[in-house]
C-alpha cells in the first residue's frame, strides 16, 4: 500500500540523493573530500577550529575582526548551566557511556539558550551554543566519571585548547592543539551519513536544532556509524611489538576477522582525511611516543600487504580510523573520548546541515510499505 | 559529486518507499489505515491501549495471561527516577515547553534502564521503560510547571487511565479512559512519517532505542509534523457561536490563510482516523459540554462547505487534528498537552518500529549531491 504511481524502493537509501549541500563533497571514486570548497588536505592542517565552523556557516573564511568575533561568541557561551552539571553527576554515579551522557546532556542546551543575550537568530544561536558546549559537556563527564571535579573553561584559551584543558586541567602546548585541530576540522563534515541525516530528518519538520543535533549524537552512538576510532588502536597495542605484527594478523585474516582500522562503505581508494591525519599523527609524536608511532606505521605496513593477500582485488586502504586513534591517543586522550571528540567536531557540521535544510524548509518523509498481516479481525481476551 | 553511477534524487523523499513494515500501512487514495492486520476503524475503539502495544511488538493480540504480565511489566516502570525529576523541576523554572521538556527527560530513560531487572532483551526493555515513563515524563511537568508537586503513578490503573490520574490526581471515569484509549490507538502508527523515520535512522546504526525515541520526539517537536492538534480547536473558540462560523471562515479563507483541522498530505479522501475520533468524541461530550460539541460540529460543516467553494476540486476533508483536539479538550488536556500526549501514543510505534528495524539491521545512509563552492585555495586570516 502507498500512495504514490510512481515509488523507488530502496530500504537502505543507496542510490538515493536526499539532499543537495554546499558544506562537503565526498567523491568516493577518486578519494577526494571537499569542505565548502577547500580540499580537506589543504583546509584540515592550517585552519583553526574556530575558522572550519565558520567557514560551514558563513560559507567564506573569517577575515580577523569576524574571527574575533566569532571565537568570542562561541567562548562565552561555554559554560554549563547546573542542571546541565546535576544531570551530568546523575549519569556518573550510574556509569554512564560517555556517548550517552553526552546525548542526554546536549539535550539540556535548550535549558538557558532562551535567555541568550547575543541571539539575533533562534537556530544560529542554538547552534552556537551547541558547538561552543559540547566539549564542555564531555570534558565535564570525564572528569566526572574519573571522580575529579570538572574545570571550568578558560575564556582566554581557543576552542581546541580549551577543550583539552577541560579535560587535563593543564594548558597544552601548541603542537598538542594544532594536532587536535587538524582532527577536528578533518572529521567535520561528510556528505549525507547517518547522523547528520538524522539531524536533516528532524529539523525538515521545523524543528528545533537541539533537538536535531540530539537525535544526530544518537546516531553516532550506534558502531554502524562511521567515526568510532577506538578499536583500530586496540589491535596495536594487542600486536604489542613488531615482530608479532605478522602473526597476529595472519590469525585474525584467517578467522575471517575484519581489520579494524582498513576498509570503508564509501571510499574505494585512500581515504583523503588518512593523509591528513597521518601527518598530523607524524608531526605529534616526534615529540612524543615515538616507540608506539613506528609500531603503529609497522601494523600498518603489515595489514595492507596482508590484506592485498587474503582479500586480493579489493584494494583495502587503511581508513581514518586508524590515523584518529592514533592521534587521539598520542594526545593524552582516553579511549572512551574517542566518539566523543569526533562529536565535537561534527557537531559543526550536523548544525551547519541543521541551517542548510531550515532554508531549504522542505519536509523529509518518505513512505513505507506495508508487509504485514490483513484481514485481521478483533475478538475480545478471553476469545484469543 | 557522488560515488555510484544509478542515483535517484528526492530531496524530500517523496515517491521512495524507505522501509517495509508489518505495522501499519496507509492508503491515502481509499482512506485506508491498517494497524498490524486491523482496520484502524475496528482496533481503536475496542483495545486497550496495552492490547495494542502488545499487539504492534508481538504481531498478536495477548491471551489473558499474557495481557496481564504486559500490563505488570508497564505498570512497574513507570516512576521516574530522581534525576529524571530533578531535570524537569529545572525545565519547568525555565517555562520549558512541554515538548522540550518531554524530549529531555525521555533521554534520561537510559538511567536507572541499565539495571532492569526484567530485561530479557536489551532493546525491548528499553521499549518497555519508554512506553511506561513517557506519560509520567508528561504529566509530572504538566503538574511541575503549574506550581503543583506531580502525582505517583498507581499500578492498579491501566496505562491510560493512570496518565489521567497523574495529570489530574482524581481516578477519571471509564467514559474518560475509553475515549483516551481510542485516541491513543488511532495515532500509535501511521507508516513512515518523519519522527518514525527519524527513529528507524537513527536505530538503523545500532544505536539504541532511547536514542531513536528521542529523536523521533525531536522531529515530532516541529509544526511541519502532523499530529499537532492544539490549532484545530482555537478556530472553534474564535468562532464562539455557531452564527459567526461562516463569516469568520470567509475572512479567513479570503485573506488565504489554511483552516487547520482541514486537510492531510497523504489522505485525499477523509482519514479514517477522523470517523473514529469523531465517534469517540460524540460519546465523550454526550454527558459533557454539548454546546462546545454542537459548536465544533456547525464549524465543521460550514468549513468544508466552504472549502469546497473556495477551494473546488481540492476535495478537502476533516483531518484527524480537528477530532482529536475536541476529544482532548473533552478529557480535560490542555492545548499544550496535545502534542505530547500525541506522544504517548506514539511511542509505542517508534518503539516498535526501532525493534523491526533492528532485526533487519541494515544502515539508513542515503547520498548527498554538493553544490557548493570549488577550488578555494588557503590564506592566512590577515590576507583575506
Amino acid at each position: 500500500m502507498s500512495d504514490k504511481p510512481r515509488t523507488v524502493f530502496a530500504s537502505g537509501l543507496e542510490g538515493v540523493v536526499a539532499a543537495e549541500t554546499r558544506l562537503s563533497g565526498v567523491d568516493g571514486d577518486a578519494g577526494e573530500l571537499i569542505i565548502a570548497g577547500f580540499p580537506v588536505e589543504e583546509l584540515a592542517s592550517r585552519a583553526s577550529f574556530e575558522e572550519t565552523v565558520y567557514l560551514l556557516w558563513h560559507d567564506a573564511l573569517p577575515d580577523p575582526e569576524q574571527l574575533g568575533s566569532f571565537r568570542e561568541a562561541l567562548a562565552v557561551r561555554r559554560a554549563l548551566p547546573p542542571a546541565t552539571l546535576d544531570l551530568l553527576r546523575s549519569a556518573a554515579s550510574e556509569g554512564a557511556s560517555a556517548m550517552d551522557a553526552l546525548r542526554m546532556a546536549a539535550g539540556t542546551v535548550s535549558l538557558g539558550a532562551s535567555g541568550d543575550a547575543g541571539a539575533v537568530d533562534g537556530s544560529y544561536a542554538e547552534a552556537l551554543a551547541l558547538v561552543a558546549r559540547v566539549p564542555t559537556i564531555v570534558a565535564a563527564y570525564w572528569r566526572l566519571v574519573s571522580g575529579e571535579e570538572p574545570v571550568a573553561p578558560d575564556k582566554g584559551l581557543g576552542h581546541a585548547a580549551n577543550y583539552l584543558y577541560m579535560i587535563t586541567g593543564e594548558r597544552p602546548g601548541s603542537e598538542l592543539v594544532r594536532a587536535l585541530e587538524t582532527y577536528l576540522n578533518a572529521v567535520v563534515d561528510h556528505g549525507m551519513n547517518a547522523s547528520t541525516f538524522a539531524a536533516r530528518v528532524i529539523v525538515s519538520t521545523r524543528s528545533d536544532v537541539v533537538s536535531a543535533v540530539v537525535g544526530a549524537i544518537g546516531a553516532l552512538k550506534g558502531p554502524l556509524h562511521g567515526g568510532a576510532p577506538g578499536p583500530a588502536l586496540d589491535v596495536v597495542f594487542e600486536i604489542g611489538e613488531a615482530s608479532r605484527a605478522e602473526p597476529v594478523l595472519r590469525e585474525k585474516l584467517g578467522r575471517g576477522e575484519r581489520l579494524m582500522g582498513f576498509g570503508h562503505r564509501i571510499y574505494r581508494v585512500r581515504d583523503p582525511r588518512a593523509d591528513v591525519l597521518a601527518a598530523a599523527a607524524e608531526r605529534l609524536y616526534a615529540s612524543g611516543d615515538e616507540e608506539l608511532y613506528g609500531l603503529a606505521l609497522e601494523v600498518e605496513k603489515t595489514a595492507l600487504r596482508l590484506l592485498a593477500e587474503y582479500k586480493p582485488g579489493r584494494n583495502i586502504k587503511t581508513n581514518v580510523e586508524f590515523y584518529t586513534a592514533l592521534l587521539l591517543h598520542g594526545l593524552g586522550l582516553p579511549t572512551q573520548l574517542f566518539t566523543p571528540t569526533f562529536a565535537v567536531g561534527r557537531v559543526a557540521g550536523w548544525s551547519a546541515h541543521c541551517l542548510e535544510q531550515k532554508v531549504l524548509d522542505r519536509l523529509i518523509r518518505p513512505q513505507s510499505a506495508y508487509v504485514g498481516a490483513v484481514d485481521r479481525h478483533w475478538v475480545p481476551p478471553e476469545q484469543r
